[in-house]
């Protein structure tokens, strides 16, 4: 133990465009470190075949939705092709039991959880290069070519978003353990800034050498 | 390699009041890790016996001292017992190298290098706890009593600027390496800072592009 007091979890806000592989180094984090765990967001469109709910997403009713939002139980939220999406207060009680809790969001989600929580650690997931990301996107199969260009220019555009975030890191081709290890040392480093520690600084000398 | 660009080093600052074991930290940092190393200062004070020029410090006459002065070669210095001692500017050459500079140095020295170069990281290393402290002060042996009282109170004031420092690390009885590893992290993971990185996106993908 090199932290002053047993810490409470870190609000970790990871964003990456497509092709850029958040999902997987996400994936990876919460693997090998119990210690993490995702956000899990709540929707009001209907699961999909496989989905299972407190998994993928809390299911719930636009009317219980939008009870949440009139209850201020809401953190943020976006409307979607008819459907709320959005974070529940509710899931900010894991980082009382000590877990990191990782919210895979957009950049505009991103900045505005920034914004209500100062102390969240943001961290935006980029691909080595130009060219990897667009073989990434190519080799997916799924995409026509109008789509994967306009893709790239979407990411591209993500990409100029990148220095409103804390971190940076990339995640290169077959090295996503890599780059989940890169985060767990930022957010282990990040329990040892002072802002997070000053209150237990004070605990410790001004107070027990009474 | 999970960073953007073969980074430059990180100039390091590290802070710690008697019996913090901050020396024995750094010296466990350096052996490990061979990308870290010491910034020497230089003094006009003469050599020790078994004191190496260029080791513990650049011996240099105080005319020389007085003359990197007025040449802006100096970093920042103060005179102590009549003799001087300070940090060449020629020292941060290590960091264009791609070494992490360990400036080891006390609490306004520290102020001075954050304010000159904001990107420096600033770490405080604290004792687990009061008792800890002193026990590890009257354990040297080599002090009287007053002088440890003297001691502690020097230590508290000292603790009391750890608000002004990025992060702090608590090295505990035994576990030095523990403390090493922590700032280890720290360093690494200031690396992928977007502040320190920007730039490198930039290159990859504003550019290649075209």
């Amino acid at each position: 133990m090199t932290t002053l007091l047993k810490p409470k979890g870190i609000l970790l806000v990871v964003s990456g465009a497509a092709g850029t592989g958040k999902g997987t180094v996400n994936a990876l984090l919460m693997k090998e470190h119990e210690d993490f765990v995702y956000s899990v967001s709540a929707t009001t469109r209907p699961p999909r075949p496989g989905e299972v709910d407190g998994r993928e997403y809390h299911f719930i009713s636009k009317e219980q939705f939008e009870e949440h939002i009139r209850n201020d139980a809401v953190i943020e939220y976006t409307e979607y092709c008819g459907n709320y999406y959005g974070t529940l207060k509710s899931e900010l009680k894991k980082l009382d039991e000590g877990k990191n809790l990782i919210l895979e969001i957009e950049v505009e989600g991103a900045m505005n959880i920034k914004r209500l929580f100062p102390d969240s650690v943001t961290v935006f997931i980029l691909p080595p290069d130009y060219t990897t990301l667009r073989n990434r996107l190519v080799n997916r199969g799924t995409n026509a070519a109008d789509d994967i260009e306009n893709r790239m220019q979407k990411a591209l555009r993500e990409f100029a978003t990148v220095k409103s975030y804390d971190y940076a890191v990339v995640n290169h081709d077959g090295q996503a353990k890599e780059a989940a290890d890169a985060i767990y040392e930022i957010v282990k480093s990040e329990q040892h800034r002072v802002s997070r520690t000053e209150d237990a600084v004070e605990r410790l000398f001004f107070q027990t050498k009474n």
